[in-house]
């Protein structure tokens, strides 16, 4: 199996992603890479790692799209960039399974959606990610920013999808399904959540608990939590910047507190350690861009090598689990869908 | 000044109620309040408390809207409940200021925009809590819930009303308004914000300072964070939730740390509590209803005597400081309003 890897993508490109790349080889064999960027730079870069040459193909493509640049004039007019030959190549390479970029969210979200097919049948494409609940579990997020305008038969087939990516990271078989709203009875929501209710609720292929208010988004009471883009993406960024705040008011606390705080902060070292893991998200990959014929991660743009290899594996445990195939056998039967053009 | 409030508002209703009530009056003179409720039980209440009675007045309205009630529904049948008919009183009353209840939010908000009065020019009043910054500060969040759906223009007076509300609690002369969104580019949000990014940037009354990601909602590097009801109630929860989460998990590490970890938490119980009052919200009053001629206030359905008392005494400062003046002297002027109907 082939994994393409854009290594100019994120803050720490391209050294911390051909780290990433190392690492990942060092976790698990079975499967080789394909280093999309500048030439020159990957191979420095992978000597410099220690980078197992044998299970590397290098796709020269220097140009970089950065966080500044318009994602869909930068998709059109950088032919050469990691992202868009990376993505370009996933859609042609049969033996491509997969594409990781710790890159421009819009860019690879434009170019994916642009150069790689769609799975029959699926309307918009959508980025879920994956959160940690306080029992331990995991949630998916599904839309958080790919599609800020929604109809409301998107989110019956985020569901569809999100139960699938569920059941393939969790191994539940009937994962609980949520609709994000501003409250849990039925008649709660906006206008598109009010039209979509009925149609997750008739939905046969995911088990549907109604609406769901967003405080309970890392409860574990839910494996897939359904949004519009823009409200999921609120969701994800709020979840976010509430526990780093959080970790920031305690760290002041404790600079504050004088010896005794230090002392204290010392003793519970591992207890705020195994919080922080359980709280960053990052840490387990990234968010995958669900609905396409093939698997494009999207790791954080802050991601150092262990987010990268966390992604890269990520990206290869879809694939042997066949995501693709299962969000297949859950959409809703082809007749039963609108006649939107495809 | 009078307040009416609602007795059986509240998880832990009448007693903490009454208690909070009490709470309020040691606290500070110069006001009295109207006991909306059964009569029997306040004067219980009352007598159990050591109220001072000469700075009550009971409104005998026994019946009670629960949780379980359709709000539009029991606001129609439950006239002589202690919502309906306290903000029925809050209409008629000239002596009256305020409505402070912890009942149902649905009842409250749609008795409150059924009886009383709209601020000539508003089109929609909006709920709006107060949250912690790590900077200390304080942000207001706008609308969190009364609107699910929302057209540009009152995103617009959001932004107002929210600047008039920011300035009376902060001081600051002109806050620094902020539109939630799923990034901060110009173009970034759905059709709503698309449409309300142009008339917030021209209204002249409030200092816009673009898009922001729910991110930067606790950042402190805005006063007031405008939202449509659904979006900013996704925000206000999921900020909610993983503040709790969080709590919840460094318990959890805590009890499973044995004794290194028991000692530590001991030395850090300071800081820890700091960060707790920092972020519950509840302690600083309830969320503001604004866009009406009188000032309402929802506290939290889960109110202990303390979070009452706050509330009360945040609608007499807020009289005090004449919100409903500065909210009608920053609205757009009324030929710039489209015609909608009033």
């Amino acid at each position: 199996m082939k994994i393409i890897v854009d290594a100019h993508g994120g803050d720490y490109s391209p050294s911390e992603v051909i780290k990433g790349a190392a690492l990942a080889f060092a976790k698990e064999k079975g499967f080789s890479l394909i280093l999309s960027g500048s030439k020159e730079r990957i191979e420095k870069e992978c000597t410099a790692a220690g980078c197992d040459f044998s299970r590397i193909e290098i796709l020269d493509a220097p140009e970089i799209i950065s966080n500044d640049d318009q994602p869909t004039e930068a998709v059109r007019k950088k032919k050469n960039s990691s992202i868009v030959a990376g993505l370009k190549r996933l859609s042609e390479d049969t033996d491509a399974a997969a594409f990781v970029s710790a890159g421009s969210t819009g860019a690879v979200l434009t170019a994916a959606a642009l150069l790689v097919r769609r799975i029959p049948g699926i309307l918009r494409p959508a980025l879920a990610p994956v959160l940690p609940t306080v029992k331990g579990t995991h949630v998916v997020l599904i839309d958080c920013g790919a599609n800020p305008e929604c109809k409301p038969v998107y989110l019956q087939q985020f569901a569809c999808m999100g139960a699938a990516y569920a059941k393939a990271i969790t191994g539940i078989r009937e994962p609980k399904v949520g609709l994000l709203s501003n409250g849990t009875e039925e008649k709660k929501g906006n206008d598109l959540n009010k039209e979509a209710f009925p149609l997750l609720k008739q939905e046969p292929s995911v088990v549907f608990m109604g609406n769901m208010e967003a405080r309970e988004i890392l409860s574990g009471n839910y494996d897939v939590v359904v949004a519009d883009g823009f409200s999921g993406n609120i969701a994800l960024k709020a979840c976010e910047g509430t526990a780093l705040s959080m970790f920031f008011l305690i760290k002041e606390g404790i600079m504050k507190g004088g010896l005794r705080a230090k002392l204290g902060y010392l003793l519970l070292k591992p207890v705020f350690k195994e919080v922080k893991d359980a709280m960053d998200y990052n840490n387990k990959g990234g968010a995958v861009f669900l609905g396409l014929s093939k698997i494009v991660i999207k790791a954080h743009g802050s991601s150092k090598a262990k987010s990268i290899a966390a992604a890269i594996l990520q990206a290869k445990d879809l694939a042997e689990k066949g995501i693709i195939d299962e969000i297949q056998r859950r959409l809703p039967a082809k007749e039963q869908l609108p006649g939107e053009p495809q």
